[in-house]
This record gives C-alpha cells, sequence and structure tokens, in this order.
C-alpha cells in the first residue's frame, strides 16, 4: 500500500472538532483502501502564538515540510485580535504557508446543495436547482506580495504603498489550472480583471487568451471585476470556472461562497506546483460555538476529500467522501448552522454527522 | 433669481432620451424657483469619438470648465468595443474627467424602494421594508492613477505593475465627507479595508479613526472587504454609510447597486473639493434598448436632484424630485425594467414616467 504524510493542524475555535472529523474519514479511508495517512499534529494560528509564541512556529512549518500535504483547519478568534496584523493568527500563518510553500493556486468551490437552496439569501427563482461555482485564485502574486510596500515619512507626510505586479509565468501557470479544471467540469472559463484600469489587468487578458487557444474544448469570457460582483448576485449559474488574481479572488470567492448560504459547508485547496497542496475549509473558526460539538464539520471533510483528489491522486476515495455527504445531506441530516426545521431533517452534532458520513462511505 | 451654469452630457445608448427626461425636470424647477439652468451640451464617450476624434473632446473639457456642474448621462456600446482601453468610451471619459476636476467624493447611494423589493434577487426576508445604503468612494487616488503603472520588458519576460497609493490628507478629506453624510442619516460609517495585507489599509485605518474623533455622533465600525462583499448579500440592512477606497469601491458599489434589483433608479454623485461635481446614473447606456423611448429615466433626474443638493445647495428642490419619484412609483408607474405585472402596476415609457414625476413636483 502507499503511505502518505499529512502535517495536521487543527487550529483554533471550531478547528479542532471539525479536525476530529475528517481524520475519522481519514481513518475510514485506510480500512477501505490500501492507503496509510501517517499524521503529525502541529500548532498553528492563536494556538500557534499561545504554545509557541508565533502564529506559524518553526516545528510546524517543519513539520509542513517533511508531509505530503497539510490538512489545516481554521484559525483566529478574539483573543488575539488586537495583535499588530502581521502577527494575527489568519495572516500571520496563511500568508507564509502560502509563500513558503508556494501554494500559487487557490480552488474555492462555490456549490449550492439542491437540498440546501433555502440557506442561501437568494431567491429560489434565482439559485432554482443549485448552481456549481469553481473560483480558482491566484494566491502568491499580485497586491499581497509585491513591493514596495510600506508606510514611508512621518505624522501627515506618510504615504501607503502597495503594489500590485504579474509576471507572464505567474500569469500562464494560473491560467493553466484553471483551464484543465474547467476541462473536467462544464468547460466554461470566466476570467476578471479590471483590464480598463490595471496594467496588470491588460497583461492578465492577454496572456490568458493566449493560453486558452491550448485548450479549444473550453469556452473563455473576460468580466470585469465590478460587473463580476454584480453578475454573480444577478444569476450565479452564468459560471463555471472564475479565474482571478489574488486580491480579486479573495473579494469574488467570499462573496461567491456567502450567496450559497452554507459557509460550513465548502472546502478549498491552495496548491503548489506538483503535487503539495494546503486544504482548509472556506468558513472561519467561529469561536462563538467552539467547545459545543455542534460545528458542521462537512467543509473540513470536504477538504480531506480534496487532499485526496489533488496531492495524493486517489479520485475514488476522493469521489466517495463527495457522494458520502451528499447522500448525507439527501437523509436530512443536518448540524445547526444548516438546520431549517423541515419536515425530514435530522438535527445532528459534529460527531454524529461525521459518523453518518462515514457509514455512507 | 439665481445662475447656474450646467454642462450636460448626454453620451451614448440611452443617455440622450433619459437625459431629455432630467432636463425637463430642471425647467419644471425653474418654473418654481427663483433660478435659471443655463445648459449647454456637450459630446462625450462614444459620440465624442464619432463627431470629435475621441471620448473626451477638449471642447467637452471646456465646456465643463465653464459650468458650475456636470450633468452626465451614460457612454460606451459594443460599436467602440473593440478600441484600445484607454480610448473607449467609458475609461477614456471617466477617468480623466475625474483627474481634470479633482472629483475625489463618489457618492453612490444602493437603495432599495419598499415597493420595489420583489426586484431584487434577494430574498424578500432579507431585504423586507427595503435598505438604504450610501457608498462613499474615493475616487482620485488609489490604483487606478498611482505611478508606477505599465508593462515593461519583452515577451514571456514582461511583468505588469500597478501600484496603489494612498497619503494621509487623501485619506482625510473623503472620510470626513463619509462622517458628515453619516450625520444627515444613520450616523453609522463602515471602513472598509484589508489592513491584514494592505499598507495603504493600515494607514487607511489608521486615519480613519482620528477622523472619526471629530464625530463623536457618528458609530465607526471596520470590515474587511472580502467580508464586506460577504456581509453585503447576507444582510445588507446592517449597513449605512460604506467608507471605500477606489477599488474596493469600484466593487462593492456595483454589488450592492446589483442587490437592489433596481441599477436603472439609482443616481451616483463624484463631488470636488468646492461646490463642482458631476452626476450621473450609476447604470450603463444599455445600447440594447436605445432610441426606443422606454429606458428608465429615474436614475438620471436623481442625479440632477443630487446636483441641485450637492453642488447649487437648493435642498427643498431636491428633496421634491426624491419625493416625486417615490410618489409616482407608489402610484404605481413602471417603466419596463421595473414592471412586475402585479396589480396597480402601469406600465410606462420613459416621457411618460418623467411627466408623472414633474406632475408630481
Ligand atoms: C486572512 C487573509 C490574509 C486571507 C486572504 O486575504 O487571503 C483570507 O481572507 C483568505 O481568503 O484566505
Ligand atoms: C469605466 C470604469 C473606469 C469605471 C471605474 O472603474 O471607476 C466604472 O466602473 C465606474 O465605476 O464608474
Amino acid at each position: 500500500g502507499q503511505l502518505f504524510k499529512v502535517a495536521v493542524l487543527p487550529g483554533d475555535g471550531i478547528g479542532p472538532e471539525v479536525m476530529a472529523e475528517a481524520l475519522k474519514v481519514l481513518d475510514a479511508i485506510e480500512k477501505r483502501h490500501e492507503v496509510k495517512f501517517e499524521r503529525t499534529h502541529a500548532n498553528v494560528g492563536g494556538a500557534g502564538i499561545d504554545l509557541e509564541g508565533r502564529a506559524l512556529p518553526e516545528t510546524t512549518v517543519n513539520i509542513c515540510k517533511a508531509a505530503d500535504a497539510i490538512l489545516f483547519g481554521s484559525v483566529g478568534g478574539p483573543k488575539w485580535e488586537t495583535l499588530p496584523p502581521d502577527e494575527q493568527p489568519e495572516r500571520g500563518a496563511l500568508l507564509p504557508l502560502r509563500k513558503i510553500f508556494g501554494l500559487y493556486a487557490n480552488l474555492r468551490p462555490a456549490i449550492i446543495f439542491p437540498s440546501l437552496t433555502s440557506a442561501s439569501s437568494l431567491k429560489e427563482e434565482v439559485i432554482a436547482g443549485g448552481f456549481d461555482i469553481l473560483v480558482i485564485r491566484e494566491l502568491t502574486g499580485g497586491i499581497y506580495f509585491s513591493q514596495p510596500k510600506g508606510i514611508d515619512g512621518a505624522g501627515r507626510d506618510r504615504v501607503g504603498v502597495d503594489t500590485m505586479r504579474y509576471s507572464v509565468p505567474e500569469i500562464e501557470r494560473i491560467a493553466h489550472v484553471a483551464f484543465q479544471a474547467a476541462q473536467k467540469r462544464g468547460k466554461k472559463v470566466c476570467s476578471i480583471d479590471k483590464a480598463n484600469v490595471l496594467s496588470t489587468s491588460v497583461l492578465w487578458r492577454e496572456i490568458v487568451i493566449n493560453i486558452a487557444k491550448e485548450y479549444p474544448d473550453v469556452e473563455l469570457s473576460h468580466m470585469y471585476v465590478d460587473n463580476a460582483a454584480m453578475q454573480l448576485v444577478r444569476w450565479p449559474k452564468q459560471f463555471d470556472v472564475i479565474l482571478c488574481e489574488n486580491m480579486f479572488g479573495d473579494i469574488l470567492s467570499d462573496e461567491a461562497a456567502m450567496l450559497t448560504g452554507s459557509l460550513g459547508m465548502l472546502p478549498s485547496a491552495s496548491l503548489a506546483e506538483g503535487t503539495f497542496g494546503m486544504y482548509e475549509p472556506s468558513g472561519g473558526s467561529a469561536p462563538d460555538i467552539a467547545g459545543q460539538g455542534i460545528a458542521n464539520p462537512i467543509a473540513q471533510i470536504l477538504s480531506a476529500g480534496m487532499m485526496l483528489r489533488y496531492s495524493f491522486g486517489m479520485v475514488e476515495a476522493a469521489d466517495a467522501i463527495d457522494n458520502a455527504v451528499a447522500k448525507v445531506l439527501d437523509q436530512g441530516y443536518r448540524t445547526r448552522d444548516i438546520y431549517q426545521e423541515k419536515a425530514g431533517e435530522k438535527l445532528v452534532n459534529t460527531k454524529e454527522i461525521g459518523d453518518a458520513i462515514i457509514a455512507n462511505l
């Protein structure tokens, strides 16, 4: 059998609780397939700060370096909100992890399950039958990481500066990810830019058009970011794969995720070149419900599924996880966040829905 | 009586049709108040390109310079979409106008009229009773205008660069606009930034907090732009005034506008220091319905109202316009874009709804 090394970073809030369910699912996969997941736990976020003095301790980085993939929970909470931005759990852990491991391709599905359309703040008629968008966000370039960045001068003479920079190879590699993803789905890529204002966007659009020629089976369209923010609200079903630079992807992937109405259901993958990747729920650490055993572990479980799919090439096992989640929802199992007091729904806790998913594997 | 000079720039598509109604409203105001609006028409956008060779002809700039305010229609259309970005009607007219006239404060109301809640793609329960958001967007700084900006190098070695820069005075003056606007409304400002990633945002947040001290009656909160994109969808009523830098304001004001479901209803103002300003509908030139006399002129009429309010200090007349529009909607008058085939609705054309508004002044 095969052996995969997983760095397990549960983090803060509901992170450890939902991670426990994802690890149970990995146990179940081990029993069904010729595979072993060797897991090493490490501190990150607020837990990193409290136990080792920083959001991303060096031990954690080393554990990740020794691993084939990172399974990440969620970080942050009121306790650490007064720290300087650089040291806070989210920013202080996520940005360095992305940079150190070259996690340039962020895949964020925004899927609305047909049985959960009523959780969305959009009208039934707008989302009838659900929708299925995959946002592909460039994650290691653009205004997040380019130099110069900083505040110069003193007092009222201070000036803040950030730089958005993209090179051709940076655009090419993320465009390939988008077109290849589209080939396996709805065969449409909508590339987002602001080419009427930004030079990076002019280059972005030109390069994306070039790369598209290698994927004649995929239909390419372009949309300005302001229009995309509108179109997502107006008619989300028009989208299949949405391709964005880093900042636009941050904004639009969150908007798309919220449109589903079930943040607790959405996984994400951040991929490096090769097979290394980091996998984490799209939602936050939900400190308000932490420790009560009632959080929704589905996003964490689906994140483990993405890890099997993208880092370990275990497509069948990944499909099995996705299908088990869909079945459990069809069977009416609901954690509190998605419970709507409808006939056929069974209100369950974190462990119970985890068990139900495993029973359906 | 007073004399105000208005540069009238109808532009393309439905621009001239809806402008005609706004000018009728100005006529009506002249009859009711001791005031004269001296109007000079000028070409802009596609009309500027076709008749004078560029989106913002020099004659047009001079007419605007001689005026007390600019009443702008809308620009753009398929005919000019293949021009280089810099020369296209929208970008080629709007960005230079903003820069030349120092139009640093963009006010974009996103109002959902209680009688039109069903036009929104949001559920009735999310928007019951309507909502009323005012987005205040910095309009002459940030990543739109800062240097360096461009594409360097050749072939695959090319690199695109844009710069986001903000100085303290730039942040201070737009913050004052937001707090003063909030004082006249719901007394809340939510300042949008990405202070966990951007240095400009760190400075932005610090300066906004400072300025807030001068407005103790206004409640200040802060939100990251990605979260704001979510919160607008989740619960738009939580917002009163939203304060943004240029790019974030572009995205969020469009998202908020689309949430109302009635883009044809939303005016905007772009203000310089002093009383000069430019006033225009938030929607586009709608080339698909141009020339048919069926476009909704309300956004253009409300834009004229904003001109009276902000550039001419005619608060009473501006209120009268706002009230007349509300009354006409209550009376059931609907252009095609807002017609929902409900009992009590009267489907009317551009001229008819303009006349109805004047009758209610
Ligand atoms: C925490 C923050 C730095 C991060 C980002 O902006 O990328 C987060 O919003 C995300 O989307 O993962
Ligand atoms: C046309 C474009 C340059 C402009 C902008 O981005 O500011 C438009 O989207 C707007 O919001 O007025």
